[in-house]
């Protein structure tokens, strides 16, 4: 066997409590050298003396690993183990001492692997809404102008026009009101919003009031107007928490440009010498731009300050989730506070991190419920677009993808091809429709909730900031345009709210370079085929099992 | 090279912050696989167009594999990478997509490695005084009566001879403050007691009333004295938190006995039904032992009852630390509150969990500092006791044991060959004095504290509880029989202080069945070399380098 791939850690994707009563167990070994796997496990009081043995599944296969899972349902959660694994011609068992061939049970107290004790306060309870909901996402500014009566002097722009840095073109939240329609046409019936509070940007992620809907958007009863309407219409909103910075227009930053070290905000940013300098650029910021000052998160005012925040568009709004920006660069310690007062509020408010990298540390149940999942859109990009992935490649890519996280986690993801952040997905793909059809196939039938950017139903085309924040084509729309795309997405949404279960568990691999993802259940199956070509053989097809 | 064993994570202890601007990464590889490895990083908002590379350290060598470590002072804190190696023929990076032969860097902000920005509120602050301290630990019963005046009519057995679980010896509070001067002139500077809180055991881990020194073992005003005589003396005092249960007699559980579901106490433990039940056990425990009831630290009244326990010592009678009892079964969410709560009143109180087996996930800086090293005493019992490995295979397992956590815990973990919950040590080496004292001389010499049980000075023999919590043997140190034992320890304990900085480096491997342990700065070296028999050849040496 090889030992240099055996992996196995405690209280991670690997070691999860799933409920109170339950643990999800995997383990990674080299691909295609185990034969079986089997669990070896008891209360740690007593597996000394008596132990069980449970066969554990192949679920995931990737580039180098298999993966091996396992539920126990358990009704002592002190939960000790080894693993007992066969090659096809010898048997090893595998504990915190690594791989050998005989294991001490009389000594394993020293040894085992072990999750203590399930903990209540220590779940990942699911929102149980968003592995049933699929996400459209809207930037705000260039979604549709709903507000005829607002004041207009600010739009520099031409509806449709190519959008610069310092376009503003109209969009509003009565917009996005008068458009839910739209949206659940789609089958989309969750909307994260961008940015929507007081800010000098047209993309608003430097806000100066974070009580105050800014007035190009409308004002905070338009916000909760888009709110109720959208409950009404059995849909969900998420806003944006852009908390690792600011503007520097926000009133206790201009309080320390005017007071320097005798401001009471001055710890408040993590500012080197008495006053913030913008030539200097003696202060944090969100990347190099001097006009978002970056909070000091480790600053308890600070924590309160933006808790508050979260906490009042959960009470006072309703919104059903908060998307958080530069998430990663914010403290573990902060999202724990965030997500304690948030959930107290209300368990279903989900919390979505923008974390473009492994972020299983801010998965264990403390922080995020999950993350805009930019692994799954990088795998899309090699695959679909520029062709650095095979079908064996891909599904390999995918399934280490799965199995970074644990199951709950991959059911509450946020999964994507573009975003205003990215290139857009179609321009990607060179306008290869098929190509578009296929990875939208694939994002519908993945684990998690799909995200489609707003204009994905119109195969807008974009390259980076700017480009990629283009107009939605209403007109075109009308028109019927784009009935193709439109119907694609509808058929997509439809088809996995009537065959994919939430709970249903995904297999991925490739034949004969054709790339297979099945979601199945103990009664039903369905299965996605992408040739070669990129186009999907069948959508998918659902067969009784 | 060999893919199956490359292994890097994000946010744990291989990519950590060991201050501010400065995090350590740390890189697993096959053992021998690799020759050079180099992190490549940047600013994650500059890696695109610009790079730096330093050359890793091989700095431990395992069973398995080898462990490549830098150290980068940063300017910016938003860290990216990726992994540069070469195996003596290729080159390879290694980034979150794994092996590769080529990496595309203007798209790295999908796939770099990356520790996003380093928060003040994240880190894992040194309690300064740990790496330089030696321990002793106390089992209070056992050690000393001190106090002649009391009532003595719960004793129950004569002092010396073999214990039962039922067994009352007499020590006390006074009786430790009376041999504080024996203690350091062992060089032991920082004692823990087991439980002195009021309880019917003579362990007292099932506790009665937290806030009360059971009367067998003297006054609160004991305890405040020997506090108090132990920092004039230069000493510190760790107590021993057990919250993860309670005695029955505790009032709060007496009262869910007496009202069942009515007590407004029952949510405090965790019940099946109305009451408790102790034929049914139908409710959670310590182990098996039913006089034992786990406390719902889920519950915030438990938790808040719990951390005003925790403060209470710490302010008032100026404690340096808690040694926490079976601590892997509480939640992380109670010992992330309980740190706050703690080095809010005393950032170098020291906060040493019980953890048995990998507690990586309890020491990322918000919750613990350090474990008890229970790995390093199997490591001890495998090599130096039951010749399950040799000089070798214990040189491997050290080195894994030292890879499982990031230096900053390496530095304030607490290794011990044996406690009141193990076998003593000299009877596992079946009274073997030169492998006694080489098993006493890695300890000193260990990255960490050494902490040596009661006993050791006089070679204390004893099976498993109830035989290895023996009586100290007062007369036969007042007459010299253990001249030999003590001056050996006394002897490693001041070699230690003179020669071994405590931000010594450490590397150990084998040669020609010796075990070889150096302890190194950039101006001094020094070594332990334990022969295949288990006696150190040389206690330790120095030289400059």
């Amino acid at each position: 066997m090889n030992r240099f791939a055996i992996y196995h850690a405690m209280d991670s994707a690997y070691c999860f409590p799933v409920s109170e009563n339950e643990m999800s167990i995997r383990l990674r070994t080299a691909k295609g050298d185990i034969k079986n796997a089997w669990i070896i496990y008891e209360s740690k009081y007593v597996i000394q003396t008596e132990r069980k043995k449970c066969e554990m599944e192949r679920t995931f296969t990737g580039k180098d690993f298999d993966y091996f899972t396992v539920r126990l349902r358990l009704s002592d959660t002190r939960l000790a183990y080894v693993f007992y694994l066969y090659d096809g011609e010898d048997y090893y068992y595998f504990s915190e001492d690594g791989v050998t061939k005989t294991y001490d049970y009389a000594t394993s107290f020293y040894n085992f692997f072990q999750y203590p004790y399930i903990n209540k306060a220590d779940l990942l309870p699911e929102v149980e809404w968003t592995k049933r909901s699929c996400v459209y996402q809207i930037f705000v500014d260039r979604f549709n102008m709903g507000d005829e009566s607002k004041d207009i002097s600010y739009i520099n722009m031409k509806w449709g026009d190519k959008p610069t840095p310092q376009s503003f073109a109209g969009g509003d939240l009565k917009g996005i009101t008068q458009k839910l329609d739209h949206i659940k046409s789609l089958g989309t019936d969750t909307v994260y919003l961008t940015p929507v509070f007081r800010s000098v940007s047209n993309h608003k992620y430097d806000i100066s009031d974070y009580y105050l809907v800014d007035p190009q958007f409308g004002s905070n009863e338009d916000l909760k107007e888009l709110v109720d309407n959208a409950h009404a219409k059995g849909m969900r909103i998420i806003l944006d928490a852009v908390f690792n910075h600011c503007s520097e227009k926000l009133s206790q930053f201009q309080d320390v440009i005017k007071n320097g070290k005798d401001s009471r905000y001055h710890d408040w940013f993590i500012i080197r010498g008495d006053r913030p300098d913008k030539e200097l650029m003696n202060y944090e910021m969100f990347a190099a731009c001097e006009y978002m000052p970056k909070f000091n998160t480790s600053n308890p005012e600070v924590m309160d300050f933006l808790i508050g925040i979260g906490k009042h568009y959960v009470t006072e709004y309703g919104i059903d989730g908060w998307r958080l920006d530069v998430s990663d660069e914010v403290s573990h310690y902060f999202w724990r506070l965030f997500r304690k007062a948030i959930k107290n509020e209300n368990p279903q408010c989900a919390i979505i991190g923008e974390n473009w990298h492994d972020a299983s540390s801010y998965l264990r149940g403390d922080q995020y419920d999950s993350i805009m999942n930019y692994a799954f859109t990088k795998a899309c990009l090699d695959y679909f677009a520029h062709d650095k992935l095979d079908a064996q490649g891909m599904a390999d890519r995918l399934n280490d993808i799965l199995a970074r996280n644990n199951d709950v986690v991959n059911s509450m993801m946020m999964n994507l091809l573009d975003s205003h952040d990215t290139n857009r997905i179609f321009s990607e793909v060179n306008k290869d429709k098929d190509r578009m059809y296929s990875a939208l196939a694939l994002l519908y039938m993945f684990p998690g909730m799909p995200c489609i950017f707003q204009g994905t139903e119109t195969l807008t085309e974009g390259g980076y900031d700017p480009d990629c924040r283009r107009c939605m084509d209403w007109k075109g729309i009308e028109e019927g345009k784009y009935k193709e795309s439109i119907d694609v997405i509808r058929e997509l949404a439809k088809f996995r709210k009537e065959h994919v279960p939430s709970d249903a568990k995904v297999k991925i691999y490739a034949e004969n370079d054709v790339l297979i993802l099945k979601r199945y259940t103990d009664e039903e199956e369905i299965e996605l085929y992408i040739s070669d070509g990129k186009a999907p053989c069948f959508l998918a097809k659902s067969r009784q099992r």
